[in-house]
């Protein structure tokens, strides 16, 4: 009330003369009601999931004034009285607020921050990107960056340190893969790194080497050799990291993210934001390991922060490495590698005690697993610690990418989250049949199975490996195709997925992988008004078109949080 | 406003039937009025410091709705209007809250957890104590406790590991002393700690030996040699330790504090209480040393979280040790040990970086410093440092206990804080005779000296060094004697303040201290309303009288949070 009252007396205090009647006028009306009038939005093509799944349609939705959804209103409908302010939709598309169940907001951020490779198709290319960078900023002391990808670049190898050397002066130079699970050193970073030939890989890492010579690629662990040389970032450099990151995400109509490993710095970070008003997207944090739980929690995840902006819901954990590193963990060898099987980060016993460890304590257990091995294995695990952590777990399987076919029924006991990321699919199919060959693909990015066992399925982006868009998500969902329409009718087209299953992983299914179906995910009287505006309805249109979805708006609590 | 009507259905709901009428309608009557009604706490003998530091007196107050003070009322005034609540003070003295200017809120809270030796008298009184706790706590790994005093004891020398050895079976004791600058470890904790006659003492430590053997006792930094070897508490723990803590601190009347050197594990304590409404103590918080701040804050103080319950204001460092176990840093050796001066922790040029350090991010800068050496030193790197930090730094000085007279008039000088602790010179006298001898005594506790020089006087208490009961703090301020009234006359009692300093420097003083005096510290509208009902007027009665003050009431942000 106090707030209302204030209202007025600044509105005297403000407004021009000529517009002081009419305004205060008004505010004195909803300052003789009983409480804030409700916000409507009107003439939108809108559409939600309900609590059983279905696509409901609607033309407008009241806001209350904490930001909560207060009803759908259909054409025809009521209009709501005397609204505290109203948003003319002029027709556009009203979806809930897209939620990415899996990124990593502040490698988002520092990687906008940083040098982006991702768009090079060509070594030569890439060369030419660093050496205008490094000119570019004289002032980094490291040049950072990553996206580079050599299979893209249908290079046959890896890239060299002497690749790099001459680029940048005799600054280092660090890249990480365009999966973030290899990196990129010149010279100048090994030796800053103290790397030599005598440095050996630390378990459940590898450098690339010649004739025992490191070659400048340093695969999942050993990556750290390099990355512990290079200054630690500031508190405020990731504050600027986090502000790019959110900017970056709700101008894609993201209003929520699973934050798929959050260190202490990363949940400090949230908690400026938040304490400062500066966090807009809703955050659900998964630690990095079980370390941060223990001591930002006290035998429990947190209680909801911000008006539910921010919890620390579970903890991540890896079972393996990427495919494109060759550090999934498979069954059998690579069909590219005669004998080498992947990166196995666990043995059984020690999967399952980290499990144990955060599953007594509530959190929920996330786990990495690419491979069909280190799948088969969180599988296990999780069979084995199910009768022992009762109740609603909802165990969560990330990426669970490359499955065997035997074990895809798993899926569907023990109430696991399948957390799998739709562009991945179409990103990747090429190195995929050259990685596994053709026996292994039939369960890989297998989405429909997943549902047909009776998984939870929810999508993601793997921020920043992939842009956080979420529409090329929907599109590839729905197709198998990539943006360049290929292959025609999609790959491994039996698990194509409907528009609404599609819409539902990204909205419902991924607010309920988080324990957030309650208040988020869907548009209902009493959830979080987090909704987005878009030039074209997902539940149309030819899948290019889904793909091209522009955001116009981006709202979340009931205020505009973006506008193109 | 939705909260008053919450609060309607709420009254029709649970009220019994009979009540519902008369009680329901005035909350009515307040839904049609614009704002929620002020509550007004009457007939009370009401003291407080104006923004000229002149006492105020009045007999009741008004509460705004947000828990600030509205208006003091006198005697006769026109009632306030249809206040929501009504508290009858009953003619008993209303204070603002206590603000302790010094306290270790989570050392406070475990030691109350632990074993408390403060009140033995006798090394042998001491013995049957820690047997009967040992007996007591069959499940603690480790006997932990601390509050002995050799002094006190009349032992003529340190306790030994073979005092402590068999009192609690194979299980390992360490026993901080009193001023938490040395430990006692009996054999067991030894050699878990793996302590032999071939450690070494770090830096700033020294280990008590005979013929090169330990005897038990570790002094300062030494005292990590054990420590380390203790489990660490986990979350739980320390949110049990610190409701102790705060239910300690409310008991006495204390409504805020300056929490000297917070862990990164003690903020996210402080953390995790505000985000559940369990903070109600006002905590100001100076980090422990500069990591803390690095991780939390991004290159300036937190903002005012949880309506001004936290904040991170600055960075505390030590320049030495304490008295008791000579480590305080002297400018000629101490008079019951020549050749030995103490320990000074840092050089002048390592001093001046950390305070920089802390400096440059706008945090303010507490720097323990117990000996008049210590105390030259810090005061020359203020005087080095304060043309190049300007403006309004409010360098704190920790203690300033034992000064040369020759550098009393530059406490007056560069804005500093003499942050010092009343009870610790009723406590100390008899030991701060023996190590300094007569001639040092003039400049040592100078609190008069210190106002006549121009320094801003901040009082509190070091709990759990001594208890956070404030009311021993101000008789000690105005008396200089005992609790056994001695020495007649009071010791040294050209230092004696007046009972409005000792009063201000608990209240608005220490409120200065931690750049809160425009928010607590007194009640004026606008300002929180934190008061507290005592039993008896500290502005009037002999000193004991003012020691034995009761609370019986303390009220945080206008609510009561301890009632007797």
């Amino acid at each position: 009330m106090t707030r209302t009252i204030n209202r007025r007396a600044q509105c005297a205090r403000f407004l021009p003369p000529r517009l002081r009647f009419r305004h205060c006028l008004a505010l004195a009306i909803i300052v003789a009601t009983p409480a804030l009038a409700d916000g409507w939005v009107d003439n939108v093509n809108g559409v939600t999931l309900d609590a059983q799944g279905k696509i409901i349609r609607f033309t407008g939705l009241t806001v209350t004034p904490d930001g909560k959804v207060g009803k759908l209103v259909q054409r025809g409908d009521k209009a709501p009285e005397r609204p505290d302010w109203k948003l003319d939709g002029k027709g556009q598309t009203l979806l809930p607020g897209m939620i990415d169940a899996h990124g990593h907001v502040m490698e988002l951020g520092f990687s906008a921050l940083t040098l982006d490779l991702s768009d090079t198709t060509s070594l030569d290319q890439a060369k030419a990107k660093i050496t205008a960078y490094a000119a570019a900023h004289p002032d980094r002391h490291w040049i950072l960056g990553g996206g580079w990808n050599q299979e893209k670049w249908q290079l046959g190898r890896f890239p060299t340190a002497a690749d790099l050397n001459g680029l940048a002066g005799d600054r280092p130079i660090w890249l990480s893969r365009v999966d973030g699970h290899a990196g990129w050193a010149n010279t100048a970073a090994m030796s800053a790194a103290g790397v030599t030939a005598t440095t050996k890989a630390p378990a459940g890492g590898r450098i690339e080497s010649v004739a025992g010579k490191p070659t400048g690629v340093f695969v999942d662990a050993a990556t750290a050799l390099i990355a512990k040389a290079i200054p630690a970032p500031t508190s405020k450099d990731r504050d600027l990291a986090f502000a790019k990151a959110q900017d970056i995400l709700l101008g894609f109509g993201i209003t929520g993210i699973a934050d798929m490993g959050t260190t202490l710095d990363d949940w400090n970070t949230y908690r400026r934001a938040g304490d400062t008003g500066r966090l807009a997207v809703r955050i659900y944090s998964y630690a990095f390991g079980i370390e941060p739980t223990l001591t930002i929690a006290a035998g429990e995840p947190t209680s909801w922060l911000y008006a539910d902006h921010l919890r620390m819901v579970g903890v991540k954990f890896y079972a393996d490495g990427a495919l494109g590193s060759r550090g999934a963990c498979l069954k059998k060898p690579y069909a590219d590698k005669p004998g080498d099987s992947g990166l196995c980060f666990m043995d059984d016993a020690k999967m399952k005690n980290l499990m144990s460890r955060a599953a007594m304590d509530g959190f929920q257990v996330a786990i990495h697993a690419i491979g069909d091995r280190a799948n088969d294995e969180v599988l296990t695990a999780i069979e084995d610690l199910a009768p022992t952590y009762k109740g609603d777990r909802r165990w969560r399987i990330e990426h669970a990418q490359i499955v065997d076919p035997v074990d895809l029924p798993r899926f569907g006991k023990n109430g696991i989250v399948a957390s799998m990321q739709p562009v991945h699919q179409t990103s990747d199919r090429t190195m995929a049949e050259a990685r596994l060959g053709a026996a292994r693909l039939p369960g890989a990015y297998a989405w429909k199975s997943m549902l047909a066992n009776g998984a939870h399925l929810a999508f993601g982006s793997d921020t920043p490996v992939e842009s956080p868009n979420p529409f090329p998500g929907i599109a590839a969902a729905i197709s198998r195709e990539g943006a360049d329409g290929q292959p025609f009718g999609g790959w491994q087209p039996q698990e194509i997925i409907t528009r609404e299953q599609a819409l539902a992983a990204f909205t419902t299914g991924a607010a309920y992988a988080a324990f957030a179906e309650d208040r988020v995910g869907r548009l209902a009287p009493g959830f979080r008004a987090d909704f987005i505006l878009v030039d074209h309805d997902p539940l149309d249109g030819p899948p290019a078109s889904v793909r091209a979805t522009k955001v116009a708006e981006t709202w979340i609590g009931g205020k505009r949080v973006f506008r193109k």
